[in-house]
C-alpha cells in the first residue's frame, strides 16, 4: 500500500483562515509619495503631459488595482470592497505628489492591502505617464495611515498621532 | 443627417503607438526598499514568520505581477517578457530589505514598468506576510536603476554613476 | 514641515460607497441585438458556422464576462453573483438575433452592469465567430429591460410597460 | 487495450490556426453610440456627473478592455497591441455620444475584435457612470468601420464609402 | 412588430441559481498525484531543481489558482474563500508526490472546484518546474476526498471510508 | 553608507531567460482522462446533463485556460498562442472520457504547459458540470503526448512510440 510522508515544511506559505472572525465594518487608509522634477510636477498640475490626464489615469488605475489585490498578493483573501477612493495632494516646495487611498468593507478581514495596493499602482501609473520626461522619479513612503474595525481595533500610524 | 462634434479633449489619456519603433533587446532594473522593525527583519531572515517563507512568496508575487503590468497600468502595452527576476538584499543596521527586479524583452517598447511593478508587488507581499507583527513598515525608494535598449539608449540612475 | 495641498478636483472619478445600503435580492435583465445577413443567421441556426457552435460559445462567454464586470468597468463593485443566464431569440424576418441576459445577487448594489456586460460580450462573441462571413454585422439596442431590488425599487423599461 | 472513439462533433468550437499567416501591419476602427436624455448628455459634457469625469473613465476602460479581448472572447488569439485609442463625438440634436476606437498591431491576425471590445466597454462605462440619472440609455450601432492589413485586405463599411 | 422566437436549446449551459441556498460553513478537500523519475523526486526533496523551490512555487500557485476558479470554470460562482491550503506528501517507493488542497467558505455554494483547481495547478507547476529533467511526468488521481456543509451534507470518498 | 547583503538563496524560484533562444514553430499535444460512472458518461454523450452541454463547455474552458497559462503557472512566459484545440474521445467500456489538447506557437519557448493546462481545465469543467450526479469522478493520466520545435527537438511519450 502507498505510504506517503507529509512534507511538513516549516515556513511554508499559508493563507490564514478567517472563517471564525467577526464581520465588522473595516476601513483602511494608506499613503505614499512620488517625487519628481519641478517641471514634471508642473506639467501634471497643468494637465500638459503628452500621454494625458495623469491624475485621472492614476486614480482609475488605483481603484481598479484595489479590486485586484487578491489576484496580486498571494495570501490575500478575495473581498467584496464596498468603497475605494484615491486622492492626490501636491507639495510644490518639494516637487512631490502625495497619494492617499481609502478602502472599505464589511467583512472578516482587513483591507490594508487593498489601500496599499491602490496607492502603489496609482504611483506606478504616475511614473508611466511621465517617464518620457523624468525617468528619475522616486516612489516612496508608502505606509498604512490608519485602520479601523476587526479584533485588533484601531491603528493610527505614529506620525499622525498628536 | 447626424452631425457629430469631435470632443478633442486636451489631456485625454492615450497609449503611444509603438508600431514603428525598432525591435531591440531591452532590459530594465528597478529597486525599492521595505523598512521594518529589527524583530520583523530577523523573523524574515530566520524564516520564522507565521504566514510562511516571506522572500519566496514575495519573489513569486513579483514575477507574476510583472506579467500583469499591462493589466494594471492603463496605458502600458501588453508584452511577452522573456525574463523576470527578483532578488533581495538585507541591511540589518538599518532594518531594511532591498528588492531588485530585472525584466527583459526583445520588443518595441521598454520594460521599466514591468521591473517597477515587480518591485512594488514584492514589497506589498512582504508587508502582507508580516503585517500581523509590524503595521508600521514603510515601502520606499522605488526607482529605476538602469535601462538598456531602445531609441533613448542607456539610462543609469545618477546614484549608480561613478 | 511638508505642506500638501489637496487636489480636490471636480469631476474626479469615484466609486460610490455601498456599505450602508441594505442587502436585498437583486435581479437585472438586459437585452441587445445582433443584425446580420440572412445567410449568416441561417448558418448560426443550422450550426454550420466553421468556427463552431456560435450560440453556445456566446452564452458561455456572456456568463464568464458577467463575472468579470468589476474588472472591466472601473467603478463597479466586485460582487458574488448567485446566477447569470444568457438566452437567445431569433427573428428571421429581420435577420436579427436577440440576446437576453439575467443576473442575480443578494447584496448591497445592483447587477445592471453585470447583465449588460453579459449581453455585450455575448454579442461580441457572435461577431467574432461569424466575422469571416459577414464583417458588416451590427450590435445594437443594448438596454436594461428590468431591475428589481434595492432602494430605487423596480425598473421596467418603457417599451415593456403596457 | 483501451479503445477510444473520437467525438468528432460537428459545430465544435475551434480557434483558427494563424501560424502560417503573414505578419502585416493591421489597423481596425470600430464605432458605436450611446443615446440618452438631453440632461444626461449635458452633464457629461459639463463634467457634472456625480461619479466623475465620464469620458475619461470610459476612454481608459475602453483601452484597458481592448487589452483583455482574448480573455473575454473565447476564440480570440492573444495579441500584443501596439496602439489603442478611444475618441468621443457628441450629437446634441439627437442626444447621442458616439465612440470610436482604433487598434493596431503588426501580427498574424486582425484586431477587429479589439476595436469592437474597446467601443463596447467604453459604452458600458458611460452607462455605469450615468445610470443613477438615466437607466433608459441605449447602446447601439456598434460596428466595424474599417480594417486594413492581412490577406482579406481593406474593409470599409458601406456607409463610409462614397 | 418584431417577432422573436426563443431558441430554447436543450443542453444549453447554465449557472445554477444559488440565491435560495442556506449560508453554511463549507470545506472541501481534494487530492492528486504527480509521478516522476526517482531522480526528479530526489531533486525536489533536496531543493536542487535549477528553477527553484518546487514545492513552495507549487503551493503558492495552487492557492492563487483556487482564487481564480470562477474565472477558469465557466459555470462556477465567484466566491470569497476564507481559507485555502496546499500540502505535499512524498512516496519515495513509488516516485510520487501527493498534493492535498483544502478550501473553506461560509457561503451558499460548495468549494469542491476550488480545492480541485488548487491541486491541478499545483501539479502543473510541479511539471513546469521540473520539465527540463523529466517530460514524462504524469499527473493523476485528482479526486475529491471530502466535503462538508450544504444541503447534500458530508461526502467522504469511498477509499477513505473504513 | 548603506551596506546591503545579497540574499543569494539556493533554490530561489526563477524564470528562465529565453531571449537568446531561436524562434521556431512549436507544437505540443497533451492528454488526460476523466473516469466516471457509466450513467454519467451516458448523460454527457446524450447531452442530458442538467447544467448543459458538457463537452462544449469543457472545450471552451480548455481553450480559454490555455491563454491564461502564464497567469496560472508562476514561471511560465507569456506567449501569443497561434492555435489551441481541445478534442474528446470516449471509452464506454471503461467509463472514461479522454481529453486531448494541442497548442501551437512560433516563438522562443515551448507550449507544453499550455497544452497541459487546457487538458486540466477541460477536465475540471467536466467535473463541475457533472458533480451533482457523480462526486467520485477521477481526473487522471494527464501527460505530454508529443512536442516539436525548439532546441530539445521532438518528444514523443514512450507509450506512443512503436
Amino acid at each position: 500500500m502507498t505510504d506517503f510522508t507529509h512534507l511538513d515544511q516549516d515556513g511554508r506559505v499559508r493563507m490564514v483562515d478567517v472563517a471564525d472572525k467577526n464581520i465588522s465594518k473595516r476601513v483602511a487608509v494608506a499613503r505614499g509619495c512620488v517625487t519628481m522634477t519641478g517641471d514634471t510636477l508642473a506639467r501634471i498640475m497643468d494637465a500638459t503631459v503628452k500621454k494625458g490626464n495623469v491624475l485621472e489615469a492614476a486614480r482609475i488605475a488605483g481603484v481598479m488595482a484595489a479590486k485586484k489585490t487578491a489576484d496580486l498578493i498571494p495570501m490575500c483573501h478575495p473581498l467584496n470592497l464596498t468603497h475605494v477612493s484615491v486622492d492626490f495632494f501636491s507639495d510644490s516646495d518639494n516637487n512631490t505628489l502625495e497619494i492617499e487611498a481609502s478602502a472599505s468593507l464589511a467583512g472578516q478581514t482587513g483591507v490594508e492591502m487593498e489601500a496599499l495596493t491602490a496607492v502603489s499602482v496609482a504611483a506606478l501609473t504616475i511614473y508611466d505617464m511621465c517617464k518620457s520626461y523624468d525617468k528619475a522619479m522616486i516612489i516612496s513612503d508608502i505606509h498604512l495611515k490608519s485602520k479601523t474595525g476587526g479584533k485588533s481595533g484601531k491603528f493610527l500610524a505614529r506620525r499622525y498621532q498628536k
